[in-house]
């Protein structure tokens, strides 16, 4: 998906690794990550807004508290999400940063932990703890790659960005799949930087957030899980409006990713919503286009079904005049003037045929403010995933 | 599905024909439908609540303004939903009823039309019109499947309900599959009874349609089509909760019969909804959970996934506990407790594999009211039939 991701450097003052424990069945298959920082460092967290909340929400909640929001190291796991397990996935998370921190020499609190897959199953804590030793020692600051391949689930790829501006480095790592509809939160998504925030550290996420993994969705199914945690070391001075830009940049790239590799996806979707009264009425036009069923087969059938587009913003309950709005297909205008242009369709065909990143817009004509979503065809293949899940 | 649907008899004063007239390949399916009341009969409506509107719900709303709520007769036809048209369409939707208004004897607004299929294509007028003839020749009280076959579009099946209650009749026709995810109407649906209403008959229909079509969710995606519409002739005096009671037993009927033959369906599911703080609440938590892509591919796949039936009723934003909460598949406890039960899943396992129609529950434990909400698996034929659906 992403060639630099083979040469993924981490910001100044960090290490990364990724190791196989026993989670995953192939041996070649990394299952536990580790993110690692020099000393520790100032951190930002959003978690899901689901009412199941995995153990690591609980935990990370309590230790950011705790720490006063610093972060030395971050432990991730996949193939067991520590979910609906009770008060002893609670302890065995715990059991697992404890024993890190002992390892590494710092207070236990200033450690976090992900996990990741899924729900309901013990989290096997001996096998995350007998490789510790082992995930300590291999980790380097150009071990990016292997972190990120670590909490792959139903993942084919893994997902990582890496960008400087303004003399600072950004590095992001996500997972994604499926059960992705983040509300206040996404999957699991991790931005280190070595640059300075200028204002407060937790605002910065949001306002990152809310233009990147706010505006993906595969299933509309928002995960228990979901956690977008950032850190900043803040040894490189920049411009508050420059990390900003730098670190939704990289979040924007991540969440393209993710949806290029939707469970089952065979085209990415950017979905262009423009001529709204605000920003936030333009991301639930394009959410709700980015969630239907209906468009998101259409698009697998290759099938250039504006009513579809046009009909899935009629009911996110914004008011606009149906008449007045346009619904373009890549550059071929198919409805505009109240009118379907079915000259245009052979054009909006052939760019669904051919491209493997796909473009819907629509224009409401009731405003300037737009945006962009991102999501994924819907395939057959995502019902072959998600009906042997467990099995 | 229903074997009742062979002997559909309507109430006294009403006839129903279904013809075919051209707009549908195959020539043995009907694709022209009408309601026709020997009187003009008191009627009321709910429509879609997209802002995409099909040209019908124009011209519905129109003539049931005009006349007051009276209605002589009830146009319908299939593949075709006239919608996105523009003014042309609400002009061809016009020149149906007036056609068929001449012929039956009555003022245009006394005719309502209504239309399916897909959106975009230009209303084949001529070969409606010049079939009006013999629909009005084809129409008699025995009629009724011919009008439920008439309103087919993926639909594997007619729907048709009858019941009878405290001396009245009453018969109800729908048409399903897709595009389904009713708010305050649903898909086409036709209620006709000879009963007398105590009360006002649109609050009527509200109260019948909450309990009913707007328990149900094939696929999220609502229709700009959507319509729901009551006849009552009043002939039969009945106490004013029968007449409900009836209504909402034939529409409960019809949502089921909606679900089980959702597009690619092959399980009716039941989600059962207790511990709620109101109805309202445990409606949706039940329409959360009857949306979510990872519930209905994991009962395609016959897993007994309790944690995403957990997860989207987390996500539906209502306050609840998930350690007090119970799930449960079939006569199997899943969850409870704060935990697994994994010993009880194959319990479970096996009610996925071997009933038509299952049962998924989840008692939040925070109150006492509770709903059933109506839905079907989602398989690989839903993406076949969607991604083809225009070729």
């Amino acid at each position: 998906m992403n060639a630099a991701a083979l040469h993924v450097i981490l910001p100044q003052g960090f290490r990364a690794a990724g190791i196989h424990c026993g989670l995953k069945k192939q041996k070649d298959q990394p299952d536990l990550g580790l993110l690692l920082a020099d000393l520790p460092v100032p951190a930002a967290a959003i978690f899901t807004q689901n009412q199941l909340l995995g153990a690591h929400v609980h935990l990370c909640r309590e230790h950011l508290q705790h720490s006063g929001g610093l972060v030395r190291a971050v432990l991730a796991n996949a193939r067991n999400a520590n979910c609906a397990t009770g008060a002893q996935g609670i302890e065995d998370a715990r059991t697992c940063c404890r024993q890190l921190a002992e390892r590494v020499g710092c207070p236990p609190e200033q450690v976090l932990m992900t996990s990741t897959g899924p729900i309901g199953a013990p989290l096997p804590v001996d096998r995350i703890t007998g490789h510790l030793d082992a995930l300590l020692a291999a980790a380097r600051p150009d071990r990016g790659l292997d972190f990120a391949r670590a909490i792959m689930t139903t993942d084919t790829q893994p997902k990582a960005v890496q960008q400087t501006a303004a003399g600072c480095t950004v590095t992001g790592f996500a997972k994604g799949a499926g059960m992705i509809h983040p509300n206040m939160a996404t999957m699991l998504g991790f931005l280190l930087t070595d640059g300075r925030p200028a204002g407060d550290l937790p605002a910065l996420l949001r306002t990152v957030a809310d233009r990147s993994f706010h505006r993906l969705s595969i299933d509309g199914d928002t995960s228990p899980n979901d956690t977008l945690l950032l850190l900043a070391t803040g040894r490189v001075p920049t411009g508050g409006s420059a990390l900003a830009a730098a670190l939704t940049a990289v979040g924007q790239q991540l969440a393209q990713q993710i949806a290029a590799d939707g469970e089952g996806a065979s085209r990415l979707i950017t979905v262009q919503v423009r001529g709204c009264r605000s920003e936030a009425e333009a991301t639930l036009v394009g959410r709700t286009i980015a969630t239907s069923p209906l468009v998101k087969t259409a698009v697998a059938g290759r099938d250039p079904n504006w009513g579809r587009i046009l009909s899935a913003a009629g009911r996110c309950g914004i008011a606009f005049t149906a008449e007045r709005a346009r619904v373009w297909i890549g550059g071929a205008d198919v409805y505009s003037g109240g009118r379907p242009h079915p000259q245009h369709e052979p054009a909006a065909h052939q760019h669904l045929l051919r491209e493997s990143a796909v473009i819907l817009g629509i224009d409401l004509a009731v405003g300037t403010a737009e945006a962009d979503v991102w999501t994924c065809d819907f395939t057959k293949d995502y019902v072959q995933i998600n009906a042997d899940y467990r099995t």
